[in-house]
């Protein structure tokens, strides 16, 4: 007999459910902040790891596992074979290469297409239900890719789109107000990156709008030039890499943060990368970062926001050019329509 | 137009899953505390309290919703009908009648028996896959009461059990050894309450059975007089009843641990009611606080603890003591032999 | 040599070193939910209880150390000796009488203003430099009276307020949405009570300000009837009373959550009842609740809202009618002059 | 008159209030590990983090800003300059180069002492009264460097020992028993690396000592081959760096913890690198990894345990090769006498 025996009367067995499980594919720097972050804030104990690098995901599981003590017990597998996602309930993907040294935008955005064209319909295989988070960029049309690969309705699909851009934003206005972000409320919509736009209109601090007390705030005419603001969001990124080389506990806490809401059923908003069909005069299937309410069937509403003229402009502009990527980019596989209730 | 219709596109409905339910029964004291604390701690968003008193329940249930800004937005429900319990993944029952003066102990157990053999079928009826985790006095006599009535396999049947005493024993050394709580090791077992049995020989200090340094710690022979430390964990209940009129905080507290590991999985120990039939040279279904493990399926195992010729007679004494008080007992309603593996 | 040191070289004191005290004054229902509460969200390690009852203090601090093994190890203490409050950074009074039958609301005011008048003297005498949040009723008034007994800076005096009532206005709020509260934001000032007024020029809905939208919502004219949500808040506290007799859950964990902001400098804004000279026209010295900035030297700023006609004259008729109690009432004990930055 | 004005009647400074500055340096993987764990479990609000390269830190820096909102709004910042760690209670180092291909052990750690003499007393120059936690390699031998180039007193120098060994030891011990790592006691001791000593004697699994129910457990002659588990610990940390090149999750978790257990003042237990002089008949200034009580002064307790003879002997052979080492480094700077309580 051997010890487990001696010390236990063992009667029943052990089942395996410790809550709703989350696959991350890709365990570089993003894919592994998110993890980290998810695990730290308890957003699931049942999480899995894919990486097309056996060897690197074994060890960061190895690694997370001899934290588990102090992560209160968490499951964590992972490997290169996409049959541990098994019965996901969400898949977050932080795969993809990254720009070469003179490449187009449009090159990666192709090649990485090519990436999600293979490794999505593999992960719908295996979890028919899942909802999708797409962290990877270009983020905006690899959503759309990724709902173009995976045959699911629409709200299951969404991106990461500007929730980290608005982060940014409510930080550096928490910064000059010396308030808690919680205070600050703003949105960043559009696209992630260069053509994000600053909603300055709905920036709301402590319950005032502040545009009725200085209606040139954040605009060109804006004497105190809070627009600089903005700039700096747009440059965050680029900064960061100039400095350390690559970003990711800003995008991995952000990501944890949109991922709870989605398996708790929060119905928070978040700007996230939606399907803007019939929002703001928008007529075709693009994806934009839109304010959006993520609960555990993914995005059940977009926020109609009162956008002025410019705002308005600025959106449907940023639409045409996310399309023009859209058209261009080639999708490999059969392409399957939206089965969401509202387009059926 | 409403003016939501205004704010959303709402095109996905909200589904209504927020994680397993939980209900406890008896909105009382006790059952308060049990229900603040399995909030503050996150052990459920999906918390049912049902209570004979409809309108003390619908006062309780108003007034944590005003906090659910601060408790991550639950859903709190509760009324004096059982329908809104269905579907709970564990029932906790806090409910019955105090003791009378005058009034024999078994008196008490009888009106309670009669209480539990009423409303443990009504639980079962509308969760049948539910675990029932008892809290009503006298703890351990209910617990087999529970069984009798709920016709559940025992492993999914348990009562609170000496974790209370368990723990404040823990708390009473580790100021003794001014240490932190987490590194003292100890079990109470037998009976909750004046029959409770301090294991001496399981004390274990930051990795050091005390009894290999002093064979004599803990009983009747200690200069040292260790033993009294028990005789105050017995005593506690009644001190801090006749101080405040009632106990809530500290059962509260580790009733709602009890209730994360089994909801979660946690596969930690604790000492709870379990059915002892089998172990211990025990040969009847008996409910007696053993330290067993606690997961999503109930109890798992019990541990085969080492003890010393002592603890074992006092523990068999112990099981003598409850058996005769199960079988003065009625228990209204047809009994049902056990479902479990061990039994089947 | 005894077991303690047999199992340690113990070379160093152990320090008493667990954090900023703070102080609860009465140990009722009020009192031991905020206690709980700030147990459970971590907002103190350092808790002292002081009740005019020292047997129900004494209880509810043992009942509440036998729970330390789940509340991370915190210091409990209590007794009805102010000088266990010795250091306080913060003192939270839920002390008080309740109304009598038949007893006018100025008799009840002046009852607890000589309760006040008595025991703040006492909590500043221990804590020259402590902040006080109060909770007794009526709030408002008692909280004038405490700053004028303490002679502190009124910074550093504060009531709860309308910190409860706009919580509940946004759980109203967010049921009728479908939304996380976190995404809804409000203002209730004015009063705690009765004559609370409900901002709804100030409701925004995830970035929406409603009034654009609806330029009735909340008046009399529209059609939705909205101001319905603001009556059921103020009917909320006594609908609660007819059902279990008492508030104290809702009460408990909005006031954790602002002594937290004050321990741990949140910079974060909660409606307190702060000292509106000087502000919308207000020219003496009256508590009123307005949203102000909350961080570990008190209220850093107070929030200057863009109040329409309507709402500013029923802000002002309010601070008359505040005004008329603190005069009313005789506030035994030498008065003295704010010491704050602005006063001096 | 600016926005901020407009919208604040703004009284009071805000002032620099947010808890005990804690300071790491070092911004590499582990660093940066370090200082996430830290953030996501609230160890502390005031995060310094020195690094020689500017650029990276600051990077780093400004990513772990933008995560600011989900992480509570602490404060956080770094650069190149020792002065942002003025006032530190904690400096936890985890600089330090890594090992050259063909480089020996020994010309390993004179380089990095040659590090540490430097950067240490710029630490306690800004810092006179913090604690040192070394998590820099070889850990024990640093530990000693750290403690004679800072002149503090030998209960605040303290390495991070075999924290990491014992959790790793214990996540094995959890999956073979499947059972949470929380019920599982046992301790690794002696030297962070290979030559690291289980105590099997010491391995307690649900308050039953293994060892009791068989002797042979973890020896040579065990037939269930025990002893493996501890050869998969030895082994762990160059598994991970063959799979993934580094490790660094793990470490962070676990430096985290006891970052937690010192700031606030826990009284927990964790087998840090302490001076071994007087424990264990080791007669001379040698720091070793040895089960300790961590509070807000340091070390207070090292625990006595009941070694069995080859234990005792292993552990003393670990002390003469790490006092080998010690004598064979070089370190510059003056050398200062240990100014605790008990050397003086």
């Amino acid at each position: 007999m051997n010890i487990q025996n001696k010390i236990f009367w063992r009667d029943q067995p052990h089942i395996e459910n410790i809550g709703d499980k989350i696959s991350i594919v890709g365990a570089g720097m993003v894919g592994m902040s998110v993890a980290v972050s998810m695990l730290g804030t308890g957003v699931t104990k049942n999480l899995v790891l894919v990486d097309a690098f056996g060897d690197k995901v074994k060890g960061e599981v190895l690694d997370l596992q001899h934290g588990a003590l102090f992560l209160k017990h968490p499951r964590i597998q992972g490997g290169n074979d996409f049959s541990a996602t098994q019965g996901s309930k969400l898949c977050i993907i932080t795969a993809g290469v990254r720009q070469e040294p003179g490449e187009s935008r449009l090159s990666l955005a192709q090649r990485n297409a090519d990436i999600m064209a293979k490794l999505v319909p593999e992960l719908v295989k295996h979890s028919p239900d899942t909802m999708i988070l797409m962290v990877g960029n270009p983020c905006d049309v690899m959503t759309y890719v990724a709902w173009k690969a995976s045959g699911l309705p629409s709200h299951k699909v969404m991106g990461a789109g500007t929730t980290l851009d608005t982060q940014r934003f409510k930080v550096a206005l928490s910064r000059k107000f010396n308030l808690n972000p919680a205070n600050i409320h703003a949105w960043i919509i559009g696209e992630h990156g260069d053509n994000s736009i600053a909603l300055w209109s709905s920036v709301n601090i402590g319950g005032i709008r502040i545009q009725q007390i200085n209606s040139k705030f954040g605009t060109d005419e804006d004497p105190e030039n809070w627009m600089e603001l903005h700039k700096d969001v747009i440059g965050a990124a680029q900064a960061i890499q100039e400095l350390k080389g690559y970003t990711n506990w800003g995008v991995g806490m952000s990501v944890a943060a949109m991922a709870k809401a989605l398996i708790t059923n929060k119905l928070t908003i978040y700007p996230v990368s939606v399907n803007a069909k019939g929002r703001y005069g928008i007529e075709e299937d693009i994806f934009i970062p839109l304010p959006s309410v993520l609960g555990s069937n993914g995005i059940t509403d977009v926020v109609h926001l009162n956008l002025n003229e410019r705002e308005l402009t600025d959106l449907q502009n940023t639409a045409k050019l996310l399309k023009q990527v859209q058209d261009t980019i080639k999708i490999k596989g059969k392409e399957i329509k939206c089965k969401c209730r509202r387009c059926k």
